[in-house]
């Protein structure tokens, strides 16, 4: 069981997790707890680590960030211990959580399981492990980056062969699409790790992708689900191997990111190499270029242009797009690159169809493009994958083109089998 | 060298503190720094674990309680390497501090120098130490107690025979007494472990007691000055061994404590075991029992006493004297004392003067009790130790009596050798 900061915000809010941890063990399981920081708390280290230094030891920063989680653990124990659970905290060289010295961004190497299956067998019922973090070969303090402590659960869920590993946050599960943007959003029982990834990737923020994709190799049961309110074993959405879906829906559902930015170099040289002059240089400024298509220029081939030409297109997040010019006009300034015009589009927005029964139905993006052109929307770059279909359009149409798939493809039916 | 809570309270103190450390590196030394929680940070630690559970389970108290000196360990790191000056962090198990397993009041067990010394042959100057903790045999996370990182400081001057234990704190030095008593109170250059010690307990709070008892064991030169302001190598007072101290006064120093209070047993029967009947049940309720005294009842030896009677009377602090008062009204009502009056009086104070001189000088009792009763104050309870001798007084006195016996035992001159 996993509560992230929002689920042990305060000391009631942990006491409600213990609640939920309780039922766990009076249903008969021992339990593994993954704690995150209490929310807030980790920022005020940040901020102290920032105000400090400029150019941080990321070994220190390591050392005074995982605090945080340290004080969860322990109120948490002890939170159980006072409502008669037998339970004990352990940080990340107790256990020991093996890492690589990746300091702020560590690799699991190892979780021994000997230190905390003693204390099972001594009758302890839970093991509250501080969450984000481990110890390196040095024997220094290490955390895991954003989302650790999703993956910490998955890294326990995999080697202590758990029969489940509920992620509890502030969403009761899984959502056809975002139930903000249309009340006919529904709540999936079950997802594919594959779709979940597709999901996650495209900016449902339910998961962190790496957990994901952890969850998917050792093939560990993954259960997201609220914090708040009541649940029992069949609450929130159950994230598995598309085997344990017995029929799906050909498409699952349908993620959007708001605030894409679209470049076009105008006029590139086609010659080969002219990918790498590219998009090496905007990596090594930092811009997660995520769509990108190449087409024949428009333009005329005129003198100015001894061989063939193309016009490349690609998209990074809005905030990202300072940057990435920067990037393409040193390099036509240090003559890498050449093109005619830069041409930059802030106001789009991505949106993507998901599903593992793509695989197997033709005809999901004809039905897709034909929904969207219906309402008048304009497609202006397309990128697809083996399960997913995503779109730039014009960012005034991404409510009405995320309303519009969802009814296309019946996902707000309840027809779906569990 | 150690800081105090007060002088690791916020990032600017962090830093200051950081310069008094670079300040003994470009004097040549390689420096342990001890540290504490940054004020605040425990309370709200100790709050938070205190609204969880009501009893507690310690060893998820000192799991939850040392991460505010990791913080600060981290965050003077942080500091140091800004400032060019090579450092790392270190926490209780890293070094290790090996203690017992007494959570709350761990006592060292070891303090293996390898660890140090090798990062100090690497070529790092400073380690910062995280204070107040250890790691126990089981190996989990232990607290020290009250005054633990001062015993922290001074464990690691003896493991690694270090020329001087410096206490950084929020006052300047040991003074010859209170100076918002007497503007004519000094501050002493060097002052011996036994008459530290004295005063310690005797409520001048500059440093914990068992920090002192363990520097006068390991004859650790212990230094106490302020972390404000600019200070040198010889700023402060130096705790040392008397030797070190050619001429000292007869005595060094005026200590009192105002919120004593006075018991007496009226008529309690003579007979042997009687005081172990008295003062057993004290010590069980947690009555801090100070000063002790027997005398003959003044009452007659009437019919109702077969044998011989006594008076009794004792000195705890004044907000232990329901406790006091009901543990010996228990002794009574089970027959195992008897009594025929128990007189309670709160409006007392404990003076004291205290000084190695007083070993080889007769007379300062006289000289003490002249002085007072010159003043007109009348002296309640006596009691003396080979370097001590200390009064109860009516509380009403206590700044005429500090201020007198200063005055008397000439502590305001500066004739005092160094």
């Amino acid at each position: 069981m996993k509560f992230g900061g929002t689920s042990v915000a305060d000391l009631d809010r942990i006491a409600n997790a213990a609640e939920k941890i309780q039922a766990e063990v009076k249903r008969g399981y021992n339990v593994i707890v993954i704690v995150s920081a209490m929310s807030g708390k980790t920022n005020e280290l940040v901020g102290w680590v920032n105000k400090t230094s400029d150019f941080y030891d990321a070994r220190e920063y390591d050392a005074v960030v995982s605090s945080g989680e340290n004080v969860t653990a322990g109120l948490m124990s002890l939170r159980l211990q006072e409502m008669g659970v037998s339970a004990r905290s352990w940080q990340g060289w107790q256990v020991p959580i093996n890492t690589t010295a990746a300091h702020g961004a560590a690799r699991f190497v190892s979780i021994p399981r000997a230190n905390l299956d003693a204390k099972f067998d001594e009758g302890f019922r839970v093991a509250v492990v501080a969450g984000f973090q481990g110890v390196s070969p040095e024997g220094r303090i290490t955390t895991l980056g954003r989302g650790g402590s999703d993956t910490t659960a998955v890294a326990f869920a995999a080697a202590f062969d758990a029969e489940r590993c509920d992620i509890y946050t502030d969403v009761d599960g899984v959502y056809t699409t975002d139930p903000r943007i249309t009340s006919k959003a529904r709540k999936l029982d079950k997802i594919s790790y594959e779709e979940m990834l597709e999901l996650a990737s495209l900016g449902a923020k339910v998961l962190q992708t790496r957990s994901v994709e952890l969850a998917m190799r050792y093939n560990v049961r993954l259960r997201v689900l609220s914090s708040f309110g009541d649940t029992d074993q069949n609450s929130g959405t159950l994230v598995c191997d598309e085997e344990e879906i017995m029929e799906s829906k050909v498409v699952s559902g349908i993620a959007f990111s708001r605030d894409e930015a679209k470049i076009t170099l105008v006029t590139v040289d086609d010659r080969p190499g002219i990918a790498a002059a590219i998009f090496g240089p905007l990596a090594e400024a930092g811009v997660n270029v995520d769509m990108i298509v190449q087409n024949i220029s428009e333009k005329d081939h005129d003198e100015a242009h001894s061989g063939a030409v193309t016009d490349m297109t690609f998209s990074c997040p809005v905030d990202q797009i300072g940057r990435a010019r920067k990037a393409m006009e040193e390099a036509k300034g240090a003559g890498s690159i050449n093109y005619d015009e830069l041409v930059v589009d802030t106001d789009v927005s991505k949106v993507s169809v998901v599903g593992i029964g793509m695989r197997s139905h033709a005809g999901v993006a004809a039905k897709m493009f034909k929904s969207l052109a219906n309402e008048g929307v304009n497609i202006k770059v397309i990128s697809t994958s083996e399960i997913k279909i995503s779109v730039l359009i014009d960012r005034k149409y991404i409510e009405l083109a995320v309303q519009t798939l969802h009814d296309t493809f019946d996902l707000g039916e309840t027809s779906e089998a569990s």
